[in-house]
């Protein structure tokens, strides 16, 4: 089978960058966006012999822009950029983020607004390829365009720089030189072309885009086992409910819940259950849906993102303009990454009191702490811990993208710090995972004390898989292994995979 | 003409509540929208003679879910229900936000779920119609629907409230007597009906968004002329620049500036000025942009919230079901109004930088702080002024909406503090028109400085309204009447009004 | 009696500044202060013939500190100065905050080292006295001295502000006029005199620690009347447990607690109680003595800023030097200001918990909600009160003070917002009237319904007094009335004063 | 020469923590401070037999504090509590970390109110001296003592935990089987002597108020640099000035300073240096000051918690009583805490405006970045960096203290969050390092440019030792190598050692 990438500047998307990055797709480029690569070149040189200052082309960058570059000085000057845009501060990113990044670059160049050598993004193509990966730094990104990160990618161009290769960190130039890999001549414009994109935040953030998109499957899932384990109220499940509330993000949570709960007991008359459940299961269809719609709105920005121009100046080829512009500006996608930090901070909260919830005999009427039997202490201090990471939440999904200095004599002015929220909004969906983890294993044991339970079709399964790895709690043992189990789970992508495809 | 909104519970939208709360237009309801809301009544008189307990009607509320209020009693229950939900704290809303919270409310009457008396629907049409507004306090509600708030309402139908009455603040019951409008007895599920709504939030909401969305268009306008004061660059305005990227706020920016500045000088060709500006003016179409992204996504699930049922339980007539569901959560929405107050701290930052660029001979070729003359110590000591309410802008960003308690016996453990963040952004928009206003005066002044522009068409018109009221800065003079006067100009509707319709 | 304070720049307190601001107390200047202002003066004459420049001076501010000034110009250029800082953005402070700035920056003038006018000096004195009070903006300030406010007081003693006087806001020239005083007739340095100085926030901020000290100790006795409320563990009130935990915080509240509870039956042996109470009880001795830790490390700091001189350039008498330096600068005790909002978080969340406690039957044995009978609802809607202005904490409680900008051409790159950080304290403490007054209203309701109470000495004097605004709970009414009478009540000055000199 | 600490349970400081975590000083103990422990135990032997409930002894604990424990399941039930609070998350503490931690804890078992076994107090020594540190997980608790960590010891102490043993990650009872040390059998009480203790957090965060004493030493030396550098004025440190400012923390600094530009060129009249310096400049010393008056009120409440009981229930021997308390309250050393992150807010952007300055040569006279020649980049692009590291401590400088639960049914309703609180203080540090050092680097660069500078004696020293790892930029090189050089090299606890002790 053939696992194939085309890329052409315009169709990329979270999907094509998880396989690329995680699970070893390779990449090809379709031949008319090459072409226009090598058009956009062509324009370049024509430039180089005329006398038209343009932003960091013939001119310095930043409050540099004043400085003129001559002709001869190409090589030098670009090289020297790349030198001393290497600025990025540790950590390094994986070489799956390492792959996102630098595939999410080379889309871009194919846009055809970048004028870079056409062996630039050629030898992208070979490195993703080939599995050699740069080592880019973290931090040190203000997020109007990656140029101190993206730079590091340029060191290894030259020779210069780390790589990931073969489960090695090795030098560029000597992996270059053994697999006979040829270095790059960086020509006019090319520094500017390697760092100038936000390729860094966005390749990332691709990544956690698309954890997002299985953990909303995710939070459907384990919100079906909570209500099992309460034997809590179906009436807000009720379809006809929702026909004038609107909320897409609302109906597909619907849709996956009564998916999930087919032939559950669930739905069977109880006089016996109170006349409505707490709002932590009254409304997580509402708040999972809510955290649906904040994530549409993102993906539609950050599409945009990902198949546009990045380039300042920018290159217009039919137009044949070379334009100073605003196209590293990141601001609207970047806004959606905050949001969903802050919609993700409801959804933790509402695990969390559902969680509190199944420890509790009031709601329950079931053992305190769901404890199989009398001197088993259970799961009492566990709360200390799901609500402990979910602090952390909270205090991630403090915004920072406004907090930015003026830079460069003042003409540096907006910044995004999109990277830093990229990361903020990682770290939030990595707690989630032990969050959500720890809520299923609640549920389960919920389930399993309430001997006459029959489960939905799908979260039976859900059940199942959890049960292989975590057994009942019978006696006490100590449970941060339980807890880092689940957390594998429900992390892979395997998991919520293999439920959502078995309904 | 007739200025006349008719409701039916499907159509409101943000324009029409502005319409009513200020600008006087009265309303009326569809016929067959009120006979539905008929028919709901008669399904609740006919579910007083059942026995089956639902939430609210025949049970206490949130922790006494468990206590049965019988037929004989509903008057004396629901009236207690109001008084023991009348809690709102201060300050108390605006007549004019008033207005808008009771026209919210009665629209989603219409959609037919509450079961409310027929009376009451028509009661909240006649207050709006003969100018009797409640008094709201406006604080102490969770969001969760504003119960402690809509309960003062509730106090106004039965005699006992406050309303705002021809220019006075009156006892309701005297207003009532004087004009011979009949007060409220309260029936099964009418304490409910009038208070478990968003429409505090929803209301003064609505009139927030409307601010926002004429804010958007004056952000460009005073971009255009601080463009024009600056004698900047128009390379970024290139319409071929934004083919590729598909972003619909920034078009939509790019549309707006491109008609403000036609026939401007500001397009001729200048071998002096710099190759690139400061980001805070070659991205402002893009910052705008990017709000209006983030509006876009505000409002599509605000206007859901309007037209849709908020009620626990809800009357589904259709179906005949009473059903216990989470109608009255705002999540979705509410995140959009925190998403707007980030992005609008962007937006106020972008304004910050272009008026500290004005002031800046480096940047202008103009005189320092703009200042005519050599003695006039001109537009200095300001920029603190801006800048400090810039920071407050940047505290209000901070979210408040996943700050909440468990309550009631931990059966109400989700919340949104929709009041409060409508109230942070609110407070954001009035900032804003300070802010915005302040670089208004530096435009116009650079342009005066700067003798031989020619404005574009829509510029040129701002530029006389504001020159008609703050004039020349030739000497020093207390600077604070005119802030005070730009931020009246700037905030009132009919100046960006004007602006646009002019081209 | 005779009802004055002394000033010498040397001793001024937090009690002098509510003496006078709210209390109406009379100043008067000690001769040797008046003198070294006099010697002060006669050297900035001696100055003004030599020609060494000195910063706004003989120079401009700010970025324009690079202009001369020349002698024959010293009105002109102070009176402009005056102006162009006057930049104030409403609200307006009250008059008793007016009273209190006048005094801080008159104390600071004594300092000697300022070079102001004496005829300044006694007119703040004389304004003071006769309660003509200039109407200052509060907002508009970086905190970095607040010039843009304290330049309103300027246009008052030039005739163009405007002053509270006799209840009435009016302009100073007509009152001047009318009482025959001499408007002043700026000479050098006395723009910067009058502007230089941080009094805005230094005079509110005073005020507000006032109100935070006595805070304090209401919400000692607020706990005491709950823990007699709840019936609660008296375990962690016995001294010796404090021995080797040496919180000298702890200790003070300790010690309150103790006397207000002295012969209360709280301290009978009780076999009844469970074995230990939730720790909003556990815990209040250690919440409420952090706070005093806190804001006794705030008082210290800001007893340096009431003593201190706030002027730049600074005129040192007895070395003959006038000197550029920071003297404005008031991070010390900013910090201390963001660091009692934090601490005032918890104490808030401590009182809302203790609160929900009271209503809930598990912990109190009493009916739910406190209702003192079937069919009266009680205090269950109102947890979305407290809760929600506790959110309104949290939310004030985020930092401010290090969000500014770089200005006047980046030389004024540092900024604490110290207004905007007292004003959200100011905030804070006063939703704290909320909450703790309806704290005490659960407390005393508790109290009466649980009837065998012998209340402690001190925490029974609190419950008189609450009970003869608040009569007990026995059928359901517009809470908001009550709600809001416990707030003067616990506000008021008198009440803790009373309670706490009775024991 | 011997290198021990002495341990009594009232003496511990910072000190000595580091010196045993990061030095390898061994411990003993005081005979008569293990007596008491001997008493204690054998009190709780006595209680054994008695029949009084004690919270955690011979009950439950937390919401199963209802629950009784019987004698002959001591061991059990001990064991089980360790298992079920076993539930750290990662990452785990470094060695250092547990070495900080364990001698925390050991040192309050020390002032004899824990009733711990003797066993266990000497085995904790014995960890310490022969360096087998158990592997703590760092996340996971609220704060409110760190029982979910601390267990992971008693894992250790009863073979089934990890610990760092001569380099590796070992099994504990593998080692302790090694070198024929005896695992512990868990008595009555001694689970919770184990877990109930805040040593997490205060065993890390004494590390960190250590690092942040030198920090500030390091901040007076960097400044010293950076005004040789910028040819400062140096008018703002004359001590005739705070004669009348007696902030301690300002005074401290300014001597700092003193003596380290003792004999610089500085201190030179110079008619071209410009009035008065940017305020990042100007006020460094104030706000360095600032930090330190945080840092001493900070460290003052942290020194108690080091020194006095944990324990709850609370054994008083003298007095004969066990009582229930709240002595695990960590919340007046936590406000410290989270004061001191904003307080280093301001340091940081004071640095990096320093930063920004160095470059600018409208203040330095020096060439656009320190560029040393034409063609040559220089520092411009690292101003992201710097900045961008900036925004993250802003960020990290929002308070996350009071977000917590009410926890175990509704019992636990206070936290502090304080290993949290600690990490956000601890990475602030981390990144202060880069900022610092980054500072330092472009001072040095602009010492060398400017070739007439005569340094201080103390900042000669500095200048030197960074000399020696980071040459003169004399041509562009990737960057990123002299930011980590000098990240290390100000890290380290001999760089800023050896310059003060010069002098």
């Amino acid at each position: 089978m053939s696992q194939i990438i085309m890329l052409d500047g315009q169709n990329l998307t979270i999907d094509d960058i998880e396989k690329v990055a995680k699970f070893g797709f390779k990449i090809e480029i379709k031949p008319d966006a090459l072409e226009k690569v090598k058009k956009g070149r062509q324009r370049i040189f024509d430039l180089v012999d005329s006398d038209i200052p343009v932003y960091g082309f013939n001119t310095g960058v930043g409050w540099n822009k004043d400085k003129k570059v001559f002709k001869d000085f190409f090589n030098k000057y670009n090289t020297n950029l790349i030198y001393s845009h290497s600025l990025g501060v540790e950590p390094f990113c994986s070489r799956e983020e390492g792959r996102a990044i630098l595939l999410t670059r080379l889309n871009t160049f194919l846009v055809g607004c970048t004028g870079v050598a056409v062996e630039i993004v050629e030898i992208y193509k070979k490195l993703l390829n080939l599995d050699i990966i740069p080592l880019i730094p973290k931090r040190g990104s203000v997020g109007e365009a990656d140029i101190t990160n993206l730079s590091h990618i340029g060191l290894v161009l030259i020779g210069e720089g780390e790589v990931y290769y073969n489960n090695e960190i090795r030098n560029s130039k000597e992996v270059f030189d053994e697999i006979s890999l040829e270095m790059i001549n960086l020509g006019p414009k090319d520094g500017l072309a390697i760092v100038s994109s936000n390729a860094l935040a966005a390749g990332i953030g691709a990544l956690v885009l698309k954890d997002i998109e299985r953990l909303l499957d995710l939070a459907d899932v384990i919100y079906c086992l909570s209500l099992e384990g309460l034997n809590g109220n179906t009436s807000p499940l009720d379809i006809d409910l929702y026909k004038t509330r609107n909320y897409i993000g609302q109906k597909i949570s619907l849709k996956n819940v009564t998916n999930l709960l087919k032939n559950s007991s669930i739905y069977n008359a109880d006089w016996k259950k109170p006349v409505q459940d707490p709002l932590c299961f009254r409304g997580s269809v509402q708040v999972n849906g809510a955290v649906r719609d904040a994530f549409r709105y993102c993906l539609e920005l950050f599409n945009i993102q990902l198949n546009s121009s990045e380039d300042n100046p920018c290159l217009l080829l039919d137009e044949n303009k070379l334009l100073s512009c605003s196209n590293y500006e990141s601001i609207s996608w970047v806004l959606g990454f905050e949001n969903l930090g802050v919609a993700l901070s409801h959804l933790s909260k509402n695990s969390c009191y559902r969680t509190i919830k199944l420890s509790n005999p009031e709601f329950t009427e079931l053992p305190r702490f769901l404890s199989p039997k009398d001197n088993v202490l259970g799961y009492a201090t566990i709360q200390k811990v799901f609500t402990s990471l979910d602090t952390e939440i909270r205090h991630l999904s403090n915004p920072a993208t406004a907090d930015f200095y003026s830079l460069a004599g003042d003409i540096e002015d907006h910044a995004n710090n999109t990277p830093y929220v990229v990361d903020k909004l990682k770290k939030i969906v990595d707690n989630l995972y032990y969050i959500l983890g720890i809520e299923a294993m609640h549920a389960v044991q919920a389930i399993d004390l309430r001997t006459d339970c029959i489960l939905g079709s799908g979260s039976k399964k859900a059940y199942e898989k959890i049960r292989e790895r975590v057994p009942f709690y019978d006696e006490d043992r100590p449970i941060y292994k339980d807890i880092r189990t689940m957390y594998d789970l429900v992390k892979s992508e395997k998991f919520i995979h293999e439920i959502l495809n078995t309904n």
